[in-house]
């Protein structure tokens, strides 16, 4: 099947989300059944609107800089295609742009709408091949190892957990207890991530605090208070989406702004919360840091496996594409463990979009305040590297393309 | 004069601290003068208490390690001494463990701490030195030209911005405006600083707030809406120390968003208000970071410039020790902009500790929401370099003193 491809992205940004786009777009180049190579300006709102961009004619240096460069390059979006018009007129864009390729990269959303786009210009003849690649910093993606992203926020979250931790060690006279919100609406990888820090007993962090363990008040305000006791200082790792047994939040934002496009409720301020409880039960003063999506896009000290891997994946999702593949999601899939191996599967999209990992209860410890050495283990060998990125004036050398639309 | 020396760190920590605690250690280790080399356990408590250990037993490669470790490894303090007989113990005590030398490495409170305890000894007739090592990440210390740690949470901030930056601008369909809360809580030197970040037009960030500009609540909510509407998204950098014409802070929160789930008055949530005030006056989402210490102690990411420059003061202060001088803090002295080139001087502990350095109003933009280029001039060459950090599985590998207490 000859035709053009596009590419987008979607989705919460990563620092490697790039690195993908240019392995897809660089093994698009090099294939002979891809005529046209094009991006969607901001993931599938790009093809409903239209906004096609030919990366045929950006430089190759500008393609080659999308695997040092963070957040969606391409633009992205969290657009939730919903009736069977507009499915129906992302088809009819395809025809009309005679696109016969589109390679998404993004989450469980993403592969739900790939798969759909599919199974539609399946149904009206039109031939087409929809691949999926992975990305997410939640790390909940199913079907696969790890997904690309999650490496890099954790070794930055880890690394900001481990610096913050010294912070405190040397100022805990004054400011006793330190608490680090991470990202992680539903699964506690990223916070779990914040564990590799520790390299001694004494070393940040202390507590973790997972969704996936009802918050306890009490149990938690008396596991700092033990901390104080014996070290004379605290930090707390925090997941965004910590809840109580009852299924809160422990922090719920309210009014205009309290749910997503997706309807999911907006979550922010659980570090806040901690650090008020710790003041108020613990009696000790404390502080926070609040990271959000500066945590998602640490391009400068990203993970080198990480960015090999979502380069890795791009490539396949291509090659496979070019040898029949069809609406599959390319997946990691460790091979070995000492050293560290990893190669690529394939899974189908409605299976990956249809399914969402969880953190395994079995490493979480008995306590419910930290992690296992099973955790570690899988995750040390994602966050090994660290990516070289060209520095100008002292600062990252970031690309932007130039976007030429059609 | 011979005898002991002490070195101390004080007030919040930044990433290179500890550089200049291994330039005075190293230089120390070298005098023939200096007998016994001592660190005081978190600052001047460390000699109130009489928690002196002894560095001579450390291995130089921890000392070494001090060029690239974070936050301040031989402990700090906010402590304040107020009283005669708070000064007049710490004098005691350099008598008892025959301390002629005191380095202390911290911010004003520091200078003037030591200018005290130095008059005091002189009054009684011991034979002493102390002499002073600038620190701080608030730039704001008088007759330097710039701060040692200034260069480093600058560039890391810079570089936040930066990526948070490219985040918003790949997802600002969603989230259409990010605010990023910068320290400094009187001056506007690190939210300033942000600024480096900016290389086009469209590039973040796209407003800086200070405490030096009395903030406007309708002038700051319309240019965000023109930015929005210009380039369809708007990055922010707050001051922490932002206040109203009437002295208040912003992060007093008074109105809608003035008291938390405890019903406590939020303080040092500058960005947050700003959120909310967008949301609610420009009607379009916005998300916030709150970095806190996080950016103080950027160690994986500090300025080279900075971390020699650091060491260089650290160094100076006991050199100019043995040639005899006392009651000074080194200073730095910008001598060439073409290329940069910064030597040592050295002023008066008392003039330093009553002085204060603000941002200079002439580095303010017309419209009060940005800085100028002869900002951008003054502050590029600070972040020039990448201090190498060695690394372990994945993760810098930071020293910690044994801490052999005498």
């Amino acid at each position: 099947m000859r035709g053009n491809c596009i590419v987008a992205q979607s989705g919460g940004p990563t620092a490697v989300i790039n690195a993908s786009a240019c392995g897809v777009i660089q093994a698009a180049f090099e294939s002979s059944k891809i005529v046209g190579v094009y991006g969607a300006h901001n993931g599938i709102l790009g093809v409903v609107n239209e906004r096609i961009f030919d990366l045929g004619r950006e430089k190759p240096q500008t393609i080659e800089g999308l695997r040092h460069t963070p957040a969606a390059a391409l633009g992205s979006c969290r657009y939730k295609v919903k009736t069977e018009e507009d499915f129906a007129a992302i088809v009819e864009v395809f025809k009309k742009y005679d696109i016969r390729y589109f390679f998404y990269i993004g989450g469980n959303d993403s592969m739900d709408t790939a798969d759909k786009v599919n199974r539609l210009a399946e149904s009206q003849g039109y031939e087409f091949c929809a691949m999926g690649v992975p990305k997410t910093v939640d790390n909940d993606l199913a079907l696969t190892d790890h997904c690309p992203g999650y490496g890099s926020v954790t070794k930055y979250l880890a690394t900001m957990t481990m610096e913050a931790g010294r912070d405190t060690e040397a100022l805990y006279t004054t400011d006793t207890v330190n608490v680090i919100e991470a990202m992680g609406r539903n699964a506690g990888w990223i916070a779990a991530g914040a564990s590799l820090a520790k390299r001694a007993s004494e070393d940040a962090p202390h507590i973790i605090l997972l969704p996936e363990v009802p918050f306890d008040e009490t149990a938690f305000t008396r596991k700092v208070a033990e901390w104080v006791d014996n070290i004379g200082r605290c930090v707390v790792v925090v997941s965004e989406g910590t809840r109580y047994s009852d299924g809160s939040y422990v922090s719920e934002q309210k009014g205009d702004f309290a749910t997503d496009a997706f309807g999911h409720v907006q979550l922010g301020g659980a570090a806040s919360f901690i650090k008020n409880l710790v003041e108020r039960d613990v009696k000790v003063k404390s502080r926070y840091a609040f990271p959000s999506t500066i945590q998602r896009c640490g391009a400068h000290f990203a993970s080198e496996t990480d960015c090999q891997e979502a380069y890795m994946v791009g490539r396949r999702a291509v090659e496979l594409a070019m040898t029949g593949e069809n609406g599959k999601m390319v997946t990691l899939v460790r091979t070995g463990d000492n050293p560290y191996q990893c190669t690529t599967g394939a899974e189908s999209l409605s299976e990956v979009a249809n399914g969402e990992k969880l953190f395994p209860a079995e490493w979480i410890t008995e306590d419910g305040f930290g992690v296992t050495q099973e955790f570690v283990d899988y995750a040390r060998p994602l966050i090994q590297g660290e990516v070289s990125v060209p520095m100008k004036d002292g600062l990252p050398d970031f690309m932007r393309f130039e976007k030429y639309f059609i």
